[in-house]
């Protein structure tokens, strides 16, 4: 049977595991990532695939990393946190490693491993969204992972849903991540508590009295619990998530979105509004089959296991 | 040389065509359509198709038509302007005529026409972009078309672009085609004209006094003439096309976005507000490799030879 | 004592009564308005006052109108519904009766009505937001009716909330009234129940299953029967209200925002929202005392106990 | 003849004069600011005014500060610059300095001395919109200075322009200031600077290649020299000046909205496009008299000369 190797590298860490031919992980490592130092993250990813492949017969290896990757699949052309710019990081893992290699964006390999094993193994067209720090996105269309003419395809987190809306890293106004991600939660949730909010003090007080210390698993924490203000949180983002995969929906009509990331961890809390806003908005409804929602069903380790995979394809 | 029929139906005529396997037409017939009849639009399509047959061995049927047409370029689930709910036209027409026949939706033949035969025969990814009453779209990825896993994809013009925005025939607020096509661009003219503001003066007397008018070619042919407010609303309409196309390129990434319609016969004076419009919206710029956006080369035949050559496929 | 006639000229019906120092209204009289004839109105309010005149020693006389009412107090410049340009009523009104007469704004009077004797009566700056057909709006500063500089203010459904926005009968978009109105309720509500969604069914039901015969009364019938898409339908309007009233508390600084128009009726259920948003979105919060919302205490007589009164001054 | 003495607390220095009673400075003294430091501010204050009044006969002070001040005019609430929180300024002054003392917000006393002695001397109702790091207001409203209910009104560069907009250091989003203010138009040069931007590169060149030395002042030098880019920055924030003027004129209705601050010094650069855009957006247009937009007349001094008016009545 054969056996690839999958690496996910993380703002914090690097994942690395060793995958079947069915999607099951035999082992696992994880290591620190050396942050922004991409030589030391080159030696890490290295070490990992070494000490995996010594007790694994490996026959190829598939790493996700967050950054433009370009079509060849050889190349990150642009990392948004490690100092990558048009590294053919493929031909430098090949030489160290003496395996082959496929570089492939971190959204994307997750959305892979949930169309192959995951939420949307039944279906065609899938459209993973990923709700963090950012919103990343990955499309599987017609059964092949779509990954856009030049390789930097499915950045859905981008589509601007508000003109002259709220500032993004990117440089552009009212980006989709910019309301839809569990940053742009946990920003208004510390304003709100910043600002005096007597809805926020139980949300505040949990944080230990600081707002700087309000995080998303806090929100999502507090809000199992019952703070309604932190329930509230919860269903304003799903509103935008909704909201916009309606237009995703109207573009892409996937038969499947699958939600991810951090954020989805908080479940209905978080999919029933998003299901409500997006019934609400899709265009022609009632003239149309539509979408199912679904939660990720990989949890943080459907990179690497959609790497693994597509290492072996 | 194997040779097939093509029809393209439109609001105010159907169109059919004899095109051979390079695209060219070598029969062409236009008939009214019959409105909103929609067992008059059958028999003028197998009219058609019978008289062109006649004089060329056909042996398929391509038929393109506005509205949601289901994955097996069967049924069409719902047409915005003709009274077609769930018929199965591709069985009536092949009983009829004797001859196999898909049915698909109408920017998207389009699509294909320009990907294999037009303006974007040297890609692989495309997005048409079709500006006129509404905004619609079609999407070639990886070499074939794409079209969703219900068949109802592309519906780019649904896309929200402002959150309570203009209202919209599908029901929603601030869908793309309420800024971006030509007939919003003819609603603010008019609403200009009406108000009595002096710019829209010059095209005022050229639409004899009446405001009702003013219409696209109107506004194009005065743009030409050097009507300053005529190409400010050419203008503003690019703008919204440009920072449109920057949200599908973000999420799509094709290597060629064409731009037809009705309103693309303006030219450079719409698309180099485009292109501008474009370039300062898409994210990621200088990071990228980004897509070319140019106008469509088929004209209103991109239809017709699209959907003869799919029925070919 | 003194007394004055106060008229409140709507769009269905002319309101006339006899008005003494305190505010009472000592006799009172209604006709249907002839629709959109000026001088079949100004006979019949000619005839109004000379029958209340015939019991009553009345010695001045206060008209309140929809439209633009000059700084003079005699001209209406523009109304929206009635076909009166630049006509100067109180000359032709003061020669038919041979009485003093001021014309005045519709929702300026209604808000000189709550100031003196209503719901503003203890405070020296008052905003009267008027929610029915559009939204209106009528000022109080420094115990003084606001007029502007050429008798046109208080304009406050026509700020624009939404760049881009729905589209007004004034010719702009995104203006307040387009979101915070009946009007605006309704449209949304019968667009949903066309839509036909589920949610809105026990609301259509109530209308006869005629989307067009919800109306603005009978969402608030059903929200206080516990309809969750009534009570949802005025949350959204209050919601728009309370954003709306928070720019003009920014700007304006009143003591109170009396909140009047037919949608007020629905008490709690609307003006619970309006608080909600007003605080939510109340720039320097925390730091600066703050208006208070109340409801409208003088109903639907308001413009003519203020008409009469104004007329006395 | 009477004379005052006026101070202006700005966010870099203190400024203060000695004026007659037809504002005219008979004596002017600067000093820096000391920054944050509200007791260093107030000696400072103590300081200019005994030196002023040693050389002059002053019977009364007047001080302009930002932030809100009570409607008495004494009590500075809050100030967002200088720690001063619900400190009764007027009562620690006067009592330093034996002289009777009014406080009150800088943009009010900007707006006081417009209407005295500059661009609004001759009207009644008198918008003053100052843009600069802010966007500050000031309204004369017949004839009398307009401070609201509590004292905090005219606080118009909060009045809110785009829901979901730009966030706002008042923890709002979207706040006019946001899109209409100097540091508004700056940001976005900076970051269209930042991004590589052809367009911006002359402009860059300018700032020595270094965005960050960017400013106000060089985009108007740039502008004045033909650098159509800044050209186009000016352009931009005078569309977003003359949209929310629209919005304030249909609340307001003054006779004349004058523009004042650091970026007013770009003239016609600004006030063109203001005037273009306050046109095409404001309701009624046609149907009513209208503002007129002019430039403010005493410059940076408004301030000065408004306070020390304001303590003569």
């Amino acid at each position: 049977m054969s056996l690839t190797c999958g690496i996910d590298i993380g703002g914090t860490k690097i994942l690395g595991g060793v995958v079947d031919e069915d999607g099951a992980i035999l082992a696992e490592l994880r290591v620190e990532s050396p942050a922004t130092d991409e030589e030391a993250i080159e030696r890490a990813v290295c070490d990992l695939v070494r000490r995996l492949a010594a007790e694994h017969d490996v026959s190829a290896v598939g790493v996700g990393a967050a950054g433009y990757v370009d079509k060849s699949r050889s190349t990150v052309m642009f990392a948004p946190n490690i100092a990558w710019r048009d590294v053919d990081l493929r031909a430098e893992l090949e030489r160290d490693l003496g395996l082959p290699v496929v570089i492939e964006n971190d959204a994307n390999v997750a959305a892979w491993g949930e169309f192959r094993f995951g939420a949307g193994a039944d279906v065609d067209d899938l459209l993973l969204v990923t709700v963090g720090t950012g919103v990343g996105g990955g499309l599987v269309l017609d059964g092949a992972l779509y990954r856009g003419a030049f390789g930097v395809g499915a950045e859905i987190g981008h589509m601007r849903v508000v003109p002259g809306g709220v500032l993004c890293g990117c440089g552009n106004h009212g980006c989709w991540e910019q309301y839809a991600s569990g940053s742009a939660m946990v920003r208004e949730a510390r304003s709100e508590a910043r600002g005096g909010s007597l809805l926020a003090r139980r949300l505040l007080d949990l944080a230990g009295g600081d707002a700087d210390r309000i995080t998303g698993p806090l929100i999502t924490e507090a809000a199992r619990a019952g703070d309604p203000f932190s329930v509230e949180q919860l269903a304003t983002l799903g509103h935008w998530l909704g909201e916009g995969i309606a237009s995703l929906a109207a573009i892409l009509d996937p038969a499947v979105c699958v939600i991810g990331g951090g954020v989805s961890e908080a479940g209905d809390l978080l999919l029933q509004p998003v299901r409500q806003a997006f019934s609400a908005q899709l265009t022609g409804r009632g003239h149309r089959p539509s979408l199912e929602i679904r939660k990720a069903r990989l949890g943080n380790r459907a990179g690497l296991i959609g790497a693994a995979d597509l290492a072996r394809h």
